[in-house]
C-alpha cells in the first residue's frame, strides 16, 4: 500500500454535516468533489426512500454504507423481534440505494446483564443473515467506544465484533472499524489483522484533549491524538481499500457552513489520514 | 462469600469530598463512622507529611490506600527518572501513613506511540519494585476506563494490568478493580479470576446515563447501570475481602455538604454494593 492515502476514498459520512438535508449533502459532495457518501436513515426518512434513491442516482455518487441497522437488545421476545424487522427495512434501504454494507450500531442493554445483551446482539445479526444475503447487503458490526457501553451499543471491542463474525461464519457478516472507538485498544493491531478479509468499513476523526462531548466527542483528524495513518495502513495491509468515512459528531462543526466542513475535510483527509 | 457487603468494609476515597482538607476529612470518618480512608497525595501536600501522620495516627482510621502513583510516560528519560523519583515519594508517604498499597494511575502518552508509552509505563513501574518492596509498600495498577487513555492512563483494561502484572512478576505489584473503569469490559469476570490473589483494591461508584461529565462523571451507587454486587461477589471469590473504596469524582457531591455525602454513601454501601 501507498504511503499516502488515496484523495479519491473520502466519502462523507452524513451525520459529519447533520444540519444538511439529504438533498444539501448530496448537492455538497458533488460541489465539493467528494466522489461517495454515507447516508443516515433519518434523512432517507424525511424525503422517503424513491425520492431518496433518485437523488442518489442523479447525482452520481456513490453511497458506501447505510447508517444504522443495529440496536438488538431488549427485554421481551417480541420487542427484540421487532428491532429484527427494522433491520430488514434498512437491509433494502441499502439494497435499493446502491450499497451493500449496513453499518451496525448494537444497541445498548436494557438491563444490567451486559452479557445477556451481546448475546441478544448475536442472536439478532444470525437470524438477519439470509435477508441480508437474499439482498445482497453485508451488516457491518461496529464496535463503539466502552463510554458508549450504556447508551449505544454493548460491543466495544474488535475483539468482540472479530469473535462475533467467527462464531456467525458468514460471508454476510464483517466489521467496521472506526479509528475514534478503538485507537486506544492494546490489541488493535492484533484484532485488525485478525479481521482480515472481513473489514468492510473504515471511519475517521479525531480524538481531541480534552474532549469537547461524549456524544458530540469527535474532531477532525489532525485535531487529536489519534495515530490515524498507522491504523489505516493496518486496515489496507488486511485487505480493505475501499471508501474511507470521515464521520464527525461535533457540534461545532455540524453549526458551521456544510461547505466549510467538506474543505478542510479534504483537506485534512490527505494530511492526516 | 456472603451475600451482603459487610457494611465495616467501607473507606472513603478521599476525592469524593474533594472540598474537605485532610483534618475535615478524617473528622468526617470519625464523626459518620466509616473506619477507613483512602488519601490524595495534594492533601497530604496543603498540611505535610508529619502532621498528616499525626492526623490519621489520632484518629484511628485505617488508610486503605494512598492515591496516587503513576504518571510513568514522558518524552525523555530524564523525565521519566523524575517521575520514578516521586513515586518513590509517594511510597515513603503510603509506608508512614500505614498503608501497604500506593494506587499507580499510569499516566497518558506524551505522543501518538501510545505502545510505547505502555513500556514506559512498565519500566517505571520495574525500577520501582526495590524501593517498594523496601518500604512493605505494594504497588497497585488500576486500569482507567479507555476513554481516559488520552490524557490520564493508558493502561484501559484489567487484562493489561494482568498483563504487566505478570510479566513484571513480583509480590510487590498488584491490581485494583474499580467498577466504573472495567464494568464494560467483555472479559472483565476472566480477567478479576486471573487476577486473583493479586487483587490490592476495590473500588466503588456507578455510571449513571446520560454521563455527567467525562473527568467528573462518577454516580452514587445505585445510580446507574453497574453491577456493583456482580463484579463484588467476583473480586471476593477471587481473594480480595479488604477495604472497599467509595471514589466518586462528581461536582454535585462535592458541591454539597461532605456529611450528607457521607451518609447517603454509607446507605447506598449496604443497599448496592
Amino acid at each position: 500500500m501507498s504511503e499516502l492515502v488515496d484523495s479519491k476514498r473520502i466519502s462523507l459520512n452524513q451525520i459529519t454535516t447533520e444540519n444538511w438535508s439529504l438533498q444539501e449533502a448530496i448537492e455538497g459532495c458533488v460541489r465539493n468533489s467528494v466522489p461517495s457518501i454515507s447516508i443516515w436513515r433519518h434523512k432517507i426518512r424525511e424525503v422517503g426512500l424513491k425520492e431518496s434513491k433518485k437523488m442518489v442516482e442523479d447525482s452520481g455518487l456513490a453511497v458506501s454504507s447505510i447508517c444504522r441497522g443495529g440496536m438488538f437488545p431488549a427485554k421481551s421476545g417480541s420487542e427484540r423481534m421487532e428491532r429484527i424487522e427494522d433491520n430488514k427495512r434498512a437491509i433494502e434501504e441499502a439494497a435499493e440505494l446502491g450499497t451493500d454494507v449496513l453499518v451496525l450500531v448494537c444497541g445498548p442493554s436494557p438491563h444490567k446483564d451486559i452479557q445477556e445483551s451481546r448475546r441478544w446482539v448475536r442472536d439478532g445479526i444470525e437470524a438477519l443473515i439470509p435477508y441480508a444475503k437474499e439482498h445482497n447487503v453485508k451488516l457491518g458490526i461496529e464496535p463503539l467506544h466502552p463510554m458508549y457501553a450504556a447508551d449505544r451499543s454493548v460491543i466495544t471491542t474488535l475483539g468482540e465484533a472479530n469473535a462475533m463474525q467467527q462464531s456467525l461464519g458468514s460471508s454476510s457478516v464483517g466489521v467496521i472499524v472506526d479509528v475514534f472507538h478503538v485507537w486506544w485498544d492494546p490489541f488493535l493491531y492484533e484484532e485488525i489483522k485478525r479481521a482480515g478479509g472481513t473489514i468492510l468499513g473504515f471511519h475517521v476523526s479525531d480524538w481531541k484533549v480534552p474532549l469537547p462531548d461524549i456524544f458530540k466527542g469527535r474532531s477532525m483528524m489532525g485535531d487529536g491524538v489519534i495515530d490515524i495513518p498507522g491504523i489505516r495502513k493496518a486496515v489496507e495491509d488486511n485487505g480493505y481499500t475501499g471508501p474511507i468515512e470521515v464521520e464527525i459528531i461535533n457540534q461545532e462543526i455540524w453549526d458551521q457552513p456544510g461547505d466549510e466542513t467538506l474543505k478542510v475535510m479534504k483537506k485534512r483527509f490527505v494530511e492526516h489520514v
